[in-house]
């Protein structure tokens, strides 16, 4: 069992296996559109879950490379193309209940991205409840929260959004977290919408109860976005790309052949170890921009989440009406 | 009815009547300790709640003026009193579940106590849950949240709570709130505390639905501290003055006595109202530094919870767990 | 003297003399322009300078009251009327050299407009040095900081000021300030512009050093909007409404109207005096949404500024830029 | 040459020789005090400043490891041993005048520690000047600034210090920067005090002017703390134990022992940047949680630097003063 972790499906499957073809139980596709990777991959069996280390659903990844160009133009294009991808699997009907959760802890820079999308949303809940007559009829009712993580409130995210849930009865749940993925390049960039929910184990925090349609009795979408890699995995890429190198150039049958043949997960696990020191929590690497990254991709989050949820909103009225 | 408004029982009482002798549904005692006033004030009967437009119940004032002069001892003081005065009203027994809401917008400075309290609580219900084994028997299961307000949110705040103590069951919920008073050197330096909850119209931001034992089903504690004073207060106040100082200067039977008695308190709104411009929200009084402010008194209230809420605490434990 | 505090020009002569004919040593006139009023204020000598308690020179007084409906087209008028004001000021020839200083306290809401606009500003006097190339000609070298007030850095702002302005030299220095104003509808609505720049005495804050062509050397612009008015002001202005009110109604040669001509400034200051407590720092009125106030405001002086400051740069270009 | 950087001469010194003799031109020795190591490294020649890349000086590094259990007994401790080294560098004579300049970004989680010590810091020069009777003789003349980096400010620190020294005339400068070192152990758990000043190249931001006695004219002391360690490093690091390993378990004269041999830095590096992808600025390890190892690391430092810089105030009194 490899200890480098990710929560993007995509790359799970990556590390699964190398080849292009399926697996079982795991289907993937991909395409380009507008200078984005859209790949979608689906995990249809409890094999396919096992092997991945996810619950079985659709994983829809938008790899936005071009993102660290700093583009507004581009900007909205991911917020559309978010936005399309979300309408699709959210399939509202008029007159929808929807609840925005922002998973994660504003006090930790890399963990806030859920708060600060939360921040950014159309909320327009109490305006339909309160004033309806002065709304539009493209309105959708949203609200939205940040709970706050386990540390901080004393109560697990999923008792108090399931308590919410049961109270306020929305017809959808969105949540959005903070991811950790292998790649670096993919920080900050890369935004996965499931529709599967958070399951324990995944995100950065810790999560233990999920939040999921399984748990809260309503359709539960995810969107996530990885803003750090764990430092153990950096180390771990170094020695398999020393490996590899080494083994293209050794002689098979020898000595040397044969060590490499021999290393273990848990060897390279260990050596890496030696240069991470242990107790201050996990260690991960992120650009040192990080603040600058969280603010970027929240707005994109939030433009494509106000787009999707209210009919033909565009993004200059969004912008009006959160001013 | 006059528009002068407080969120203190205290003032409410002073407002009806100037004499100190108790009003019928309304009883008051006051005493000196340790350099601070404590009022108690017991609403008994319907009659009283109309007139002083609170609910029936307890409120205890604590009015520690010698908070500005910013004595680190002092506010142990205030904080040990706090803690007594919250003791007796809690009662607790071994075991007890408690959760404490911060209300109010963290957005806005005289509003943000409730949220900067909550940040300073020290919380175990999850290390009580996770490690029972690593905690002493003097920590009782606390739990916190600050759910933001209904402009940010799109629920109303009761609402939020009602569902997350359905699902937590706390034995006893407290919610911190930032008030309004009439006097300015109330600002920072009174904190109140009411067996009576929040009821609507109370506050100085809008709950509608009350967050008392009524609506939640749990006893529920409500501690506020004045942020601010109403502008209009400030003018009104200062027109009383001057109609007393002329009252006492003129003679009975001239045309100036009559004016003076004929008088409206519509008038006199009238008349600051033309002062105070509208259309951009409810204009308040607060010394320039309230940001420091309300960080000295969250951190009173905060140690003030801290030693009530468990057994035989120190303020250096609760400082040392909250590092 | 009275002690209704006002930091505009424009409300100084209105204190002065109600009548709208010039008086000796001071100019004004007013017009109004795509919804705004602009008014034009010249001391022009040393007795001007005694009455208005205002150096000599030109303040120009942007009033956009529609600022409160928070409608972004409106918002870019205003910012374009600044800006036109700032360029005829200014008279900026090709390569100029600016410092834009923001002054007040961050920690203190209203106090923080100055380091809020500062953190805005499109600054390209690095870029100019290092990659001059990179950088199209109608961009000129603008450096800006905010160095933070006296009870922070235990130095006069003018001292820092004037340090940096001997080693960098620039052309001109602009410095923006938070304001107090009589009147709450100027709040966050009303942009001042002098040539005077910061003189002792004036501005919330305690700025002993003059900021100014006289002590820095070389021209120097102040840019300030109110952001609170003082509580006593509001007292004050109460009290005059009813004296006037009862002057109106009162005959002549009563005891009465004795009265009402007899009151002396003195005596209405310490009637206020009694509603607002002492010892904790000045009491302000200000609206309770200032935080986003302040936010807006400094949104639309930053692009004035930027406008101004480059050759033909539109808005979007110093957005982009800021991105 | 290597390109893991670091910014502790410390660990200059066991990149260039793991040998604990002293090189030329490189004097160092070590010693444990209080459940800290102190080691002194003295750069003597321009040869040692040529193989360490460092200026010549005194480097004085405290490395208090248990820094990570969060004990407020222990923060004391490393306090006074900080103020201890600190008081021998500076020896200061009664009636002192010293600036404390906070380098780096605010914005910038890890790059905030200087601005966050500026913020706790003891500033009295103010005082000392307006009200000198209501001093005590113990307290020196502290002034303080965070002047934000080139990217913010469009000038250079060293320019912007420069005018202010030249203005204010401190008898020294103490000048606090965020580091990146090689070892993870080592975020914000070693302090690091040089009497080099700043020098161009070294710390996490752009310094193009140097921060030193040379260029400001009076005594300039230098504390930093690492913040980050590159993720290149990282990389580097876990190569390096690898082929260790290797070498041991190699038999002396095969093709597997030559090749280990003929690695060269460069190559080493070509692979950590495959894992590494660009154009996303640096990429740096930190613990999650560096938002709060700032939080406590800058109350050490500013806790150290109030006992050094006055005669015998206690660390309450400094407390009480800030309050």
């Amino acid at each position: 069992m490899t200890r480098i972790r990710t929560d993007l499906a995509l790359e799970a499957r990556e590390l699964y296996s190398h080849h292009k073809d399926d697996m079982m139980g795991v289907e993937s596709e991909s395409h380009n559109e507008n200078g984005m990777e859209i790949t979608r991959v689906r995990i249809t069996s409890p094999e396919g879950e096992r092997k991945l280390g996810k619950a079985m659903g659709n994983y829809i990844t938008i790899e936005a490379a071009a993102i660290k160009d700093r583009n507004p133009e581009y900007y909205e294009l991911v917020s559309q193309n978010l936005s399309n991808e979300l309408k699709s699997l959210l399939n509202l009907h008029n007159k929808s209940n929807i609840l925005v959760v922002g998973l994660g802890n504003w006090n930790i820079t890399p963990d806030s991205l859920g708060p600060k999308v939360v921040d950014r949303i159309m909320v327009t809940r109490h305006i339909l409840k309160l004033i309806p007559e002065q709304v539009d009829e493209r309105v959708q009712a949203v609200c939205a929260i940040a709970p706050g993580v386990l540390g901080i409130t004393g109560m697990e995210t999923g008792e108090i959004v399931k308590g919410i849930v049961d109270r306020v009865r929305p017809d959808v749940v969105i949540v959005i977290d903070a991811l950790a993925s292998r790649k670096t390049q993919r920080i900050g960039t890369t935004i996965q919408i499931a529709d599967t929910g958070i399951n324990p184990g995944s995100g950065i925090g810790n999560k233990r109860m999920g939040i999921s349609e399984e748990t809260l009795g309503v359709k539960t979408i995810a969107i996530g976005v990885p803003m750090v890699v764990y430092a153990h995995t950096i180390g771990r890429d170094s020695l398999e790309i020393l490996i590899k190198e080494f083994s293209n150039q050794a002689t098979p049958g020898t000595e040397f052949y044969k060590m490499l043949g021999s290393m273990q997960e848990a060897d390279l696990d260990a050596m890496v170890s030696k240069v991470l020191s242990q107790g201050m929590g996990d260690l991960v690497v992120t650009p040192k921009e990080v603040d600058m990254l969280i603010d970027d991709i929240s707005g994109i989050l939030s433009d494509g989440l106000n787009l999707a949820l209210h009919h033909n909103i565009s993004l200059e009225e969004s912008r009006r009406f959160m001013h």
